[in-house]
């Protein structure tokens, strides 16, 4: 949230929802102007500051933020109240900075919804067992709200965002780009992984886990949005969408002896580094040798380099070396798994735009191939044509 | 606190303190900054926000302080460790904007000191037994370091503000006023209801119920303060100071029919309006009729005189009004209640200066007059050079 007339236009959805006759709970996260002013007032005074302390300081982000809200509701007519994440019940793991939910339990929330309030609870945090404030971390808003409508057995978890819902692919790039209706748990998991930025996995994870109902829906239009659930209506559509990841590398090893227990020691060695690999591909052996080829998060590329030097040098490998200028590109949807077609057609749609492919992964609702970054765009809007048409 | 700088400044002094080998708590309120842009936010979405959400609202403000001071004392190298009010045991009555204090339990700062940790507490601030935010209202950072201080019995509590220490007058207005070393918890309590404002009555007052040492001191340079104490030093300062209070209206009864019960039926009538009355004088009768005539905080003047109004025309007085250019100038010291010569010497600085003066009130260890406005400062001048020299 940003001013004061976007608080006044939540409160209106809110209100709304509350008019139709819903228990409503609100979980708010901080206006970003106050986040960043807090983040650059900590670093003027100690740049390592402890992240107990970040904590505590980022905390008071969402406790104005609740009351600001509970104010704006108010101030139409109805009854709100805001509470933090400890009154809403979030007991939390001591991991300061990124604590996991240990429970969380509803009792306040509850007391207050028998009142008739609309509560508006501090998302992405929450107490420990010291009874020190802690912060969720990345996507810790969502996983707040999935959390309480998994407590609370909640009809619909609604999440607003800055999009009306889930594309087929990002409409800001693809103009021929259709908001879904529906999407499984497991295809939001598998296009958000492959670089589609509507939710973060840790809150469709749980909402999967806990079988929540999720809507993805816009807070500045009011056009129903997308609903993310266990089953979706049978439809035609194979694919439930296009995604691009252009945040990767690809660490390539040319010519390692051709030698058993080989990949064993190549990603035992990037795994020490706290590495994640994504796709790996390895060739067939030739002349004794072989190439392998991962890719990995591109902040990580070289860290992956230098963890594999010294067991390359050793081993007397020909080329050891990183490529940023790559993308992955990714169709996802639960419809691929009985249509084999699918993966051809993608390939067919890459060779009509003269894209060369450089790796491929799979997974039972998902292929990815990557790809020269400077194609990357080309590449998502051929995919989709091929799919959804102009 | 204002920024950066000061921060630093401030975590100087508290690891100082904490050098010198004492177990050092500190207290602190929000920058004011932070406070004046909260309330301005609020008001943007609500006018007549409800205490409970301001509450919830402000107390983020002195989570904001708490944290970034604790930051500026580990930059330093010490240990640090921030409490929220509620961390750090603060049960206070459901009274919004201004709960009182009803128990501090200082477990957690006990356990906090035992590691040797520097402990910063967020003044202001306690949680009701509805597990809500409450804030202590005025003068509420003070009071919350002396109730820590009384309740852990401190050897002293600093109290750090943007003077030096209690003054014999106004320094900024009286050149020759003189930092005192040591003053009573009776003679300040009477000096701040006189206009100096230095302390908060509130904190003095707990301080001096639970006997509480507490020095006066400025932030900014490194002079040793103004020592709060029950019993100081014999001296021969008759007077520990003389301070104006502006903020003081006169309303006058003119011609009140000279009948039993008349004081009664006025001042029921104006505690009835909420208004405290402070000085009182009542005039000898004569011709049947008598004049009376009490001092109100000046923005409760006009409501005095509504309250009154309807009562003086029933009983017919000839004049009912209220008058905001006077002010009240006290001297208070415990020296004068064995030296019955001190009032004379003031109204003599008073005549000598040609001020008349309009009123006259005391307590055993206090002198007030009012005068006209105008006349304030030369007044408090005159009484000072009297009792202190130039």
């Amino acid at each position: 949230m940003a001013d004061a007339a976007k608080l006044m236009r939540v409160a209106k959805i809110i209100t709304d929802t509350y008019k139709e006759g819903n228990d409503v709970v609100v979980v708010v996260s901080a206006q970003g102007d106050t986040t960043d002013d807090l983040i650059a007032k900590a670093k003027e005074v100690n740049q390592r500051a402890s992240k107990r302390e970040m904590d505590m300081l980022m905390a008071a982000g969402e406790q104005i933020s609740i009351s600001l809200l509970a104010m704006a509701i108010d101030s139409l007519g109805y009854p709100a109240i805001s509470l933090l994440g400890w009154q809403a019940g979030f007991e939390t793991n001591t991991k300061y900075g990124a604590a996991r939910i240990k429970r969380v339990n509803p009792e306040r929330i509850r007391a207050e919804l028998d009142k008739n309030r609309i509560v508006i609870v501090a998302g992405f945090q929450g107490l420990n067992r010291y009874d020190d404030m802690t912060t969720l971390g990345r996507g810790g808003s969502d996983t707040s709200a999935v959390a309480i409508a998994a407590a609370m057995r909640a009809d619909l978890c609604q999440i607003y965002t800055d999009v009306e819902g889930v594309y087929t692919a990002d409409p800001r790039k693809i103009p021929g780009a259709k908001k879904l209706d529906e999407i499984t748990y497991n295809e939001m998991l598998e296009l958000a992984t492959s670089g589609a930025q509507v939710l973060n996995n840790r809150s469709v994870e749980m909402a999967k886990k806990y079988n929540v109902e999720l809507e993805v829906l816009s807070s500045i239009t009011v056009a129903t949005g997308t609903k993310v659930k266990e089953v979706t209506k049978m439809e035609k559509m194979l694919i439930k969408g296009v995604a691009k990841d252009d945040g990767v590398a690809r660490v390539a090893l040319i010519g390692v002896p051709d030698e058993p227990g080989i990949a064993f020691k190549v990603f035992s060695r990037v795994a020490k580094a706290h590495i994640c690999v994504d796709n790996i591909l390895q060739s067939v052996g030739r002349d004794g040798t072989k190439d392998i080829a991962f890719t990995v998060p591109a902040g990580d590329a070289d860290a992956a380099v230098e963890s594999l030097r010294d067991y390359c040098e050793a081993v007397g490998t020909k080329e050891l070396r990183a490529d940023q200028d790559v993308a992955k590109i990714s169709i996802v949807g639960a419809g691929m798994e009985t249509h084999e077609n699918v993966a051809a057609g993608m390939f067919e749609a890459l060779a009509d735009a003269g894209i060369n492919i450089q790796m491929i992964s799979s997974s039972e609702i998902r292929v990815s191939v990557l790809v020269d970054k400077k194609d990357a765009d080309r590449a998502v809007a051929a995919v989709h044509r091929h799919f959804f048409g102009e």
